[in-house]
């Protein structure tokens, strides 16, 4: 399948992609809904009314939830028209005039966010963190391996790709320090990630089983966990990550959607004990994803994790969510937890990357990095296995440290 | 001041109560903002038309969020304006046609939650909880002095006053258990809180200090924050309460403005080690509030806690939510925590009053509690002290424990 546009075959960006974003022109607050392909946006409300493409009219807004509420039927129609409209050359000069360079574009926050969950579900990442964190107790929590870990985030701090991150301010308190301290943290850290876009609301007290799941996943983002680690320490005990984690959480700012991934889709690594049945399913039910993280820090690759590597997988955490009755809304966001493996390079946190800052690391640019410094850029980037060989792009998302406030 | 509707003048939704709900009669999709007074709903927005004042048609919505946008001068001046119209009769015949009994209106939940967080901020409670789940450690963690912990909940299942909770299925682990068990909750338990509605957006990246926390202050709500206790002790460590939790959180209907709380401003109980100097204040900065409640369990009366007691003042909560540069939305919501004291009665949880099971609640009916059982009613009401002996209310919080989903 190849388009009518002059899009390079091995671009993650091609046909096979197809992710949706909310942009603007000139204008910041005429928000609406586009599909990126290539180095193009397509502007999709004005092209499905160009092209003759009634429900178009959702994509008229200024963040996807709308088009988010129609649910898997609707997604798959409007992809399968984007596909035909975009390699038919007999839509060409409908759609055409509605392409803008993406360089011509403003991206904003793609989901207006309901609630944010954050999963802790790579082993590698939690045997490091419980190694690291809590040396006298066994690495893994007891209960790790039967349940996927999770806790809710701030979803009014969910920023879009390239929005700067005020370095937090904060009580921190080292063993040997007296009391606590107080000041811009010192130990700043990432936390390389992939968020899911959840649709379809649901009744409080009902629960979305593993076989449903995945009906309720839209797509996913690329998302970065910017975590202070000495903030994270002094006040997770006993109710878990606050202050830590909550100044930002940066998403990618196109949503690739999980059509894209079926070629992506892994069986998981293998899970022992058996999990208890409510999240046990089919291979093709309960499924992991071959995606590809690059992760670097001033254009320094400094890890390349691999989500296959992760122990529970999405329709898991979403069925663990709601297993209690927990209801859903379009616009819930959960993300998997630092993407680590069981190699040093795909390790997914720079207190991985740099054992708690002890083993520094070494930039192309002769700078060393236990923690991130002010005006460092980390950026992540991703791919997955396509059709026919092509690669399905997860767009970057990246972000600058700014000082912290005076 | 006295009003010209016939209101018993010890009555806790008098004249100097006033607080704000969502209301509908016959169509439930017709929601409007309400300000109740005795029995009675004003209906805010055509009252305004009826009597002249412009900014009234912000109370023509479905939720409060619109009229918290405004900030506090506005809410100031919209409260002498509903002072005025309900004690003056020159407005009687403007608005005596919009009441409405309280018997003939549906209450909907009165504010879009944006972030919700609840604290810990009872030393009593924080103290006997530790002694319950980690009894090989000490019962206030290290960081419990020097801040006010909290954590994330999930905004999406806070429900208004009177909805039916249904009983959580989830995982159990008994120390005893070999593995864990999945089933019903069988340690239902409930939280009686003093919940925070907060407005004023502020900027990702900076804070609001103890100053200025009391601006973004609107009003109160009471509280109850169901909890699992068996699924919660199994979930919690490493990452803090999930889905022991996230399956519902009440709140009452109305919200009590925290203009009509200055009276109930008491000191706090003392502090010691003093506290940060981000989390100083004058005293008339950092208040404590005399709230006192009255938990009844199917009509019994179990506990009456005192707000009074709580050891963080919720300036105090604020400044810290939000000293790392995490940003405020419209409608966020934060909580105290379970309100406990140093008596046993004054114990806000079952947990707590029954000694973890062990020392069950004998009720009025002859019946005995653990915990709670398939249709119980939890029944929290609470009020403060207000001008010249009046008693300001805080509208009842209530829900009903249905059978787990089969």
């Amino acid at each position: 399948m190849t388009t009518w546009l002059d899009v390079p075959a091995d671009d993650p960006f091609g046909i096979a992609t197809l992710p949706y974003g909310v942009f603007s022109t000139d204008d910041p607050d005429l928000r609406r809904v586009g599909v990126r392909i290539g180095d193009q946006v397509l502007d999709a409300a004005r092209a499905a009314e160009a092209a003759g493409m009634e429900s178009g009219l959702l994509w008229e807004a200024p963040t996807l939830n709308p088009f988010l509420s129609l649910g898997p039927q609707a997604w798959e129609a409007a992809r399968a028209w984007l596909t035909k409209v975009l390699t038919d050359e007999a839509y060409r000069d409908a759609v055409e005039p509605h392409l803008v360079p993406l360089t011509d574009v403003t991206m904003h926050l793609a989901i207006e966010v309901a609630d944010y969950v954050d999963f802790y579900a790579s082993e590698h990442h939690a045997t490091n963190v419980g190694t690291l964190f809590r040396p006298d107790n066994p690495a893994l929590p007891p209960n790790w391996k039967h349940l996927p870990i999770g806790y809710h985030g701030r979803a009014g701090t969910v920023v879009v790709s390239s929005t700067d991150v005020v370095r937090p301010v904060g009580q921190r308190k080292a063993p040997t320090d007296p009391a606590p301290v107080f000041g811009p943290s010192v130990r700043l850290d990432i936390e390389a990630e992939l968020g899911y876009v959840v649709a379809g609301a649901t009744a409080l007290g009902t629960r979305v089983g593993v076989g449903q799941a995945a009906q309720h996943l839209f797509g996913v983002v690329l998302l970065n966990d910017w975590s202070a680690r000495d903030i994270q320490a002094w006040e997770y005990v006993p109710l878990g990550p606050f202050l830590g984690k909550s100044f930002a959480t940066s998403v990618s700012a196109w949503v690739t959607p999980m059509a894209a991934l079926a070629s992506a889709r892994v069986p998981l690594p293998g899970q022992d004990p058996e999990p208890l049945p409510y999240l046990r399913g089919s291979p093709d039910e309960v499924f992991g994803l071959d995606v590809r993280y690059e992760v670097r820090v001033n254009d320094t690759v400094v890890a390349t994790p691999r989500h296959a590597d992760m122990y529970w997988s999405p329709v898991q955490m979403l069925a663990h969510l709601t297993v209690n009755g927990a209801s859903l809304r379009d616009g819930d966001l959960f993300a998997s937890g630092t993407i680590s493996g069981p190699t040093p390079q795909s390790r997914g946190s720079l207190l991985e990357l740099t054992w708690n800052g002890t083993e520094p690391l070494n930039l192309d640019d002769g700078a060393t990095r236990g923690f991130l410094e002010d005006g460092d850029t980390v950026t992540m980037t991703a791919w997955a296995p396509g059709p026919d060989g092509a690669r399905i792009g997860i767009s970057e998302v990246t972000g600058t440290i700014r000082p912290a406030a005076s």
